[in-house]
């Protein structure tokens, strides 16, 4: 293959500039860290997998929106349903009859869904959980895992972080992932005060190796749980129908008492849910918890028209063996130039590393060598696969990532320790 | 005027029994206290000032989705602007320029902005107030007003709701409404460790008349706030561009340090807004707040089209013109019938009781007589006025509150004390 042309991101630096001195850090929140001095930092437009950046470049994008995107950017059914919801009335004095049959649906669709709740975002969902578990039991430590994420409210942020104090995380006992003797040992030492366990159902922290579930993990917590009336929340937001359209849980064999979805769920169009058993229906209903954009319809039209399709064309499959067939290409090529491409996650959801020379940055570099012939990753996070992804993106995207490889500076320059922070 | 039919609403009661299987509550949140056996409660479409129910039933609508619509539902400019985005891209992996254009706007229209930060609901830009003024004081006390509501983030709520623990409100302080000596109090007591204010510009509780600030209160409490270092953040989430389109501090003659915006800003489009001065500009960068949909394109871009609607037709203006109107027609209609109808709160943002026999249950009659007729009013909350209701939107509700009135129980029949809850 000719060389690919290498992309300039003028327009984007310049509107950048603009961006920081109204916006600060000029863009803010898990948008923010991506942003390098070469990297796009506008778009234009996106189509299908694909956006086109402020400087008219064309990106296939493995990203998809840090997870919304699953069937692909503007996709028809989906924007019908949503525009012609809006048409109708987004956010109205009154319910939408779409947020019935979207409750409904949910209940159908999720293993162990006796109900649902509707918000914006994943973080909405997980902090109703908490807010469940908590009047449920009538107790009130949280339990997480180490590097977890369940959004930016202040006790779910990493204690020293600008603006959280101490108090924050006083109710939050943090323990390994893969640790259900952790988990034991932290319900032991707050005897009949842990309201919840809160996980995703497998580990995706930043800057480190996805971890599956051991054999037997899932198992054994519910065991542990349930024996101490410990309200079990898996946190679905990133991984919610990437792996099973009938929740994570189904395919990890367990079965959660609150189930916190995202991202995905609307394709690109702003919600999250909160589903549960029947044995927590009274404390949900007892609990307050709203926000002025909780009712908008357009939304929840949108995110039955996801579900729809998703049905439809068996879409987790459908992602999985894309992602499958992505990052096997990935290691093939890796190979070819003498690196050894570390992969975790699940497929439709890939981490990599390059396990060799070099650690972090020079991993961080060749993720730079491919966003900059038009193959958007992040090396710091898990990328996503969606729906949308055709052939001719796997094709192209490892081509590009060949000539990546092949513009990395020799071995020995610029490393880092392996997963060393930029 | 001909006796006017009253609504049957047969289709929502059979909506809701669906939702009550598949919902906690069957319409949870602030929707779910409007719901009572006879009321409408899901809505089939709706526009300019009016909504249409299930049931087929036409409607006034005086609560504009509880603040957000105030040019009236489905506007043209700003759901032409808000589909051209979608069209374009609404959550893609980069930020949208449009983000740029709205926080350039914000700071150029509202009084003391030098920067903008974005979210869904009012309370993401609520809880982001805090996070920042906490950044920047290294302090860690919240104090608040009695009964002022800022979102329903466990800090904010009421103590004792189910699923909030005690530690939620360890750290904020709760004082009376128009009193500076009780602020000054808090700040003495905690010497050193308050980070900030939070409040209402005026105080618009539920199920109690709204209250104006007192003559010079605002200034008092700057002076306070400056003395301490405490942070002063306005919450101008329900207030927003119903007061004042620069601000609604701007009208009360006080510059806060942080300026929280939703609701109306995105004509119900989803979108909120943080904004500040200068001098809180690097506690706000170094701060991590974020969500998935904080990104969205769409609702940025009807924003930018409500602002500028808002700005070509005086909008706070007209809506304060029509809300006055609407308060002075229904105290003689009240009056006409032997009522004296108390009316607080500013004129776009009206809270009404009636003063006289038969205190809330009365009260909560006459509004539900009103509604039964077509005008859709709230009795414990305060109502809001928007850009599209009309003259013949006035006269129509005067005379719905007129046969209202003359359908009330005779005097001494099914009263409670004044504000008494249901």
């Amino acid at each position: 293959m000719t060389p690919l042309p290498t992309y300039d991101t003028t327009a984007s630096r310049a509107l950048y500039e603009r961006a920081r001195r109204v916006i600060p850090k000029g863009v803010h929140g898990h948008y923010g860290y991506a942003v390098t001095d070469e990297s796009p930092v506008f778009f234009d437009h996106a189509r299908g997998s694909h956006f086109t950046d402020v400087d008219g470049n064309d990106y296939i994008d493995w990203m998809c929106a840090y997870g919304p995107m699953i069937l692909g950017y503007t996709h028809p059914a989906v924007e019908e349903a949503a525009a012609r919801q809006m048409a109708a009335g987004n956010t109205v004095s009154l319910s939408a009859p779409v947020m019935v049959d979207l409750a409904e649906r949910l209940v159908d669709q999720i293993q162990g869904a006796d109900w649902a709740l509707f918000g914006k975002n994943g973080a909405d969902a997980t902090s109703l959980a908490v807010l469940v578990a908590r009047a449920a039991t009538g107790r009130r430590m949280v339990i997480k895992i180490d590097g977890g994420y369940h959004g930016s409210a202040p006790w779910m942020q990493t204690p020293g972080n600008a603006g959280t104090v101490a108090g924050d995380h006083d109710l939050v006992i943090s323990v390994p992932w893969n640790d259900p003797a952790a988990i034991r040992r932290a319900i032991d030492d707050h005897p009949g005060d842990v309201a919840c366990f809160i996980s995703s159902p497998y580990h995706h922290p930043t800057f480190a190796e996805n971890e599956a579930p051991a054999d037997g993990y899932w198992a054994e917590v519910e065991v542990i749980c349930r024996a101490d009336g410990v309200a079990l929340i898996v946190d679905d937001v990133r991984t919610g129908f990437r792996i099973d359209l009938t929740g994570s849980h189904a395919t990890y064999g367990f079965q959660p008492d609150l189930m916190c979805f995202g991202k995905a769920l609307g394709n690109g169009h702003p919600i999250a849910a909160l589903t549960g058993g029947d044995a927590f229906r009274r404390a949900a209903t007892d609990t307050f918890f709203t926000g002025t954009q909780f009712f908008n319809a357009a939304p929840m039209a949108a995110a039955l028209a996801t579900l729809d399709e998703l049905d439809k064309i068996d879409g987790a499959r459908v992602i999985a063996d894309t992602g499958r067939r992505l990052s096997a290409g990935l290691v093939d090529v890796a190979a070819s130039h003498g690196y050894d491409l570390v992969v975790s996650g699940v497929p439709g959801m890939p981490y990599y590393h390059n396990g060799g020379d070099g650690g972090y940055a020079r991993h961080a570099r060749w993720v730079a060598e491919c966003v900059k012939r038009g193959a958007y990753l992040l090396g710091y996070h898990n990328n996503f696969v969606s729906a949308a992804h055709t052939e001719e993106d796997l094709e192209r995207t490892w081509a590009i990532a060949d000539q990546a490889f092949a513009a990395l500076p020799p071995p020995g320059e610029g490393g880092t320790d392996l997963h060393g922070r930029r």
